[in-house]
């Protein structure tokens, strides 16, 4: 391959986005942690704080760790809430979604990054686990120049309204409808 | 936050998928480099080959080469074909998009790669880079348990027809339409 000389964009005006990505089919979180990895290359610092995440190993929670200390992860949640099999009671899931609220806007808020990304967070709001109040006041708290990227089915019309940036992901196909099993490092 | 016990699944039939990416929307590069990055949770090698994307700087460039040794990207091309301002003639481009597929099968056939990423490949063949046998030939030698992942808007039918996932990424909403310009880390 040729080596090709290579431009580099500077926006005039710096402006932190609120970024949403939503819809039913796979790709919502692997797309905010690829904004990670693609951050971590101009040097930036990336919260990423999962809200319904916890009680199930994934590849991410390792390999985040080869991005730090650019990018740091939090688990919050105890998995999908009302998901057939999963043990735990609304109430707990409610407060660890509401942990993840105030954990978020300390991040947020703490000047140490560029990035705050707030996983599955449309779906913790469409389950009630948190009320549309706090996530507009997340929304709306926002320092001017950080960025700040929502995912999960389901994002609220209001969040949606916020947002500069919205992608919905479709499901068109997915191999678990033909009986395969998730696949380790594309499904989880 | 409270630690939980994690659970680890762990599929009776390792299957090779294949996963295309595919829609108008933003998120599909992204989406790939997050399945590396989970990927390397779990020490898995991944290649990715960049069709399309060769003369401007992104932060995955740098940012991907925290992933090393696991993951390693390769950019072919010279930017989008047909996209004003892009000074190169249509014959480089498909010259170049020509040699990206050779890298592709080679890097597909070496056995050493878990997941190869084939990014911007759906755009490449929209814009007659490269040809539908081509992609399908590479499609249909896939070594079986590799996972092989095609990106780009405007996926063929045909792509479609043989993969396992396919997720379609729809703007719904994107920050330059309302005069903001590429921010980088999130944009590129």
């Amino acid at each position: 391959m040729e080596t090709v000389s290579l431009q580099r964009l500077e926006p005039k005006k710096k402006v932190g986005l609120i970024v949403v990505i939503t819809g039913n089919g796979k790709g919502k979180t692997s797309s905010a942690l690829g904004m990670a990895v693609r951050a971590t290359g101009y040097d930036m610092r990336v919260c990423i704080v999962q809200f319904m995440k916890g009680d199930m190993y994934s590849g991410e929670m390792d390999g985040i760790k080869r991005l730090a200390p650019n990018v740091e992860m939090h688990l919050t949640g105890k998995g999908f809430c009302g998901i057939m099999g999963n043990p735990y009671p609304y109430e707990e899931h409610r407060a660890n979604a509401q942990d993840a609220i105030k954990l978020a806007k300390e991040k947020m808020l703490c000047g140490k990054f560029d990035i705050v990304i707030l996983d599955e967070i449309n779906n913790a709001l469409k389950l009630k686990l948190v009320d549309l109040p706090q996530v507009l006041d997340l929304i709306d708290s926002k320092p001017g120049p950080m960025h700040l990227i929502l995912t999960g089915r389901d994002a609220h019309p209001d969040v949606i309204t916020r947002a500069n940036t919205v992608s919905e992901v479709h499901e068109l196909k997915h191999a678990y409808r033909s009986g395969i099993e998730p696949q380790k490092g594309i499904d989880y």
